[in-house]
């Protein structure tokens, strides 16, 4: 150990998942030498106070990563496309919770629990993988590692926060909307850059980013090609349903899991129990399951609803949640930033 | 066509189903003499308009279905288990809609769509499935017919609208209480008859009925078996997940099918836009898709989300979405008692 210290930006620092880093950085009192909190021009000049002291939010530019050592990104795909290679350029690594480097091969796409080993091999930029990957492969990876994992079939439920700031705030004035009897208009789901919207207040809406050509979303298709870019095997079969439901913080998913040999559900169990950032709620008796209310605000993935498939006999259904701001985004970024920082801390 | 006329008893007139049934006997003009309202001692004395006539609610007793053509039961189980025996000595044919004789080897188990000609192999007692079920099975017939079907996966997003009356004051009150920030305070979901209770608004429960010893919920060994049953193949491979949501009316389910030969997806899509029942909303450039919202009120199982699996050729996924009021119970009863009436009418 030493005293190490890093001078840190934060891209995107007044949306859901920027805040959820701050947050994070204080929590875990990460080694902050100087923290720079950067953003769109709209947003620059709020002030955020971190750790006491208040730090005025700056518009970010290919300038604004001078002497910086780690930048998190989440500002949207676009502004990592443009500024990441700057901050790389002034010597900052870069961890970026976009989809903007995701499937580049250079990039490596880390989950901790699963493939911490690939952090070592980036060129400057290290991608945080999509929100309902990260709790998927996190509780799939133990499986991987001792049956093997030959197909998997995914339907999600996922929360309003995902879609940003302005999507909660419309969840919550539509729900209004509803309870009171005045009208809903639609005006950000299930894709702000879109134009049909739809209600997301008691409703599901089985849409989550645009369509790609072969009728699956590019939210669908995230699940397919990062799990098997995060999991190194592209032999696995991955189907995925991405619905947004009436949920604030917190996805859910229903996980069909096809192994590779056969299994014990008691060793199913024993192995997710010990495994890293997982925490099995799995009692039927006491009704105890995981909740997507009782897993916000909180790092872990939960695991329960752990049963053998009613047809294979190899495969299992599982139920998996947890804070898509949390490990889903900014807890996963802060996890990675801190193996960073504690590399560079052994070295010197 | 002739007038032939029957009297007609619907026990459980004052509950979320029986509601639909009165109104749907009065929209579709069925022929009736004379109308008997049956519910439980505490909800009898309550009047209800029929075609402009107030009808005053009586307690169900054995007794009551002296003289009754067609009895519709939706008061529960354990009614149906009582008093259907009753009404079938009484003469009646019982349209049942709770769980109690569905997996009875004597009594069939009805989709019109699908196993319309069992209706006639009724000793006075026809079972109308569950709701998940019904919609499901609807979907899926026409590719039964055509392809053969060996393997449904399904997770489900279920309305708290079956769960009953008190299930959706619940999930208003509550949704009212966080928008409010007071306390939410569970008191019916995710089964009234268990001591746990979990929020239900803004939130996912993995829970709709009891769990059995196989680690499955009830609900979802009902869409297992009465699937198989009304299917009349005991080879198809059911596994499902069942999930209750913060929806009011409107069952959506995320399913994925694996069929017996290959497949081209327009004719899938040829096929079920030409099956009853069903209307095709499946048009990705136009964002369109089954919503909850949309099919509140409608007596049609609604498709779209077609496409092909990533994994195995021979299978589809699609989102299929049905209001479990009417397709999914009153609807379906209705469709039945028609398919009665117009029998005996022919023949007499």
């Amino acid at each position: 150990m030493n005293d190490q210290k890093f001078n840190v930006a934060v891209v995107g620092a007044t949306g859901a998942v920027g805040e959820q880093i701050l947050s994070l950085l204080d929590k875990r009192d990460f080694p902050i030498s100087r923290l720079k909190l950067l953003s769109s021009a709209r947003s620059a000049g709020t002030n955020i106070n971190f750790k006491g002291q208040d730090i005025t939010v700056e518009e970010a530019t290919p300038e604004s990563f001078e002497g910086i050592d780690i930048a998190l990104f989440s500002a949207g795909g676009d502004v990592s496309k443009e500024l990441a290679p700057h901050a790389v350029r002034h010597g900052a690594v870069c961890i970026d919770n976009t989809n903007a480097f995701r499937m580049d091969p250079n990039a490596p796409l880390v989950v901790p629990e699963v493939n911490a080993e690939q952090i070592n091999e980036h060129n400057g930029i290290i991608a945080n993988p999509n929100c309902s990957t990260i709790q998927m492969v996190t509780a799939l990876k133990p499986l991987q590692d001792v049956y093997g994992i030959s197909r998997i079939i995914v339907s999600t439920y996922q929360a309003v926060s995902g879609a940003g700031t302005r999507a909660i705030d419309e969840l919550l004035r539509q729900s209004k909307a509803v309870l009171g009897g005045t009208e809903v208009n639609p005006d950000i789901l299930p894709v702000a850059s879109l134009p049909v919207k739809h209600q997301i207040a008691f409703n599901a809406i089985p849409q989550i980013d645009k369509f790609q050509d072969n009728g699956y979303t590019l939210e669908e298709m995230k699940m397919v090609r990062e799990t098997k870019k995060i999991m190194q095997d592209d032999t696995i079969d991955v189907t995925a349903t991405c619905v947004r439901i009436p949920v604030v913080y917190g996805h859910s998913e229903s996980v069909y899991v096809e192994l590779k040999k056969d299994y014990e559900l008691e060793d199913v169990r024993k192995l997710l129990t010990e495994a890293p950032g997982i925490t099995i709620m799995d009692d039927p008796a006491s009704q105890t399951y995981p909740l997507a209310t009782d897993a916000a605000g909180k790092p872990d993935v939960f695991v329960g609803r752990l049963r053998r498939d009613l047809g294979e006999n190899r495969a299992l259904n599982m139920w998996i949640v947890s804070d898509n701001l949390m490990k889903g985004a900014a807890w996963n970024a802060v996890q990675i930033a801190e193996i960073i920082a504690a590399k560079r801390s052994a070295r010197s």
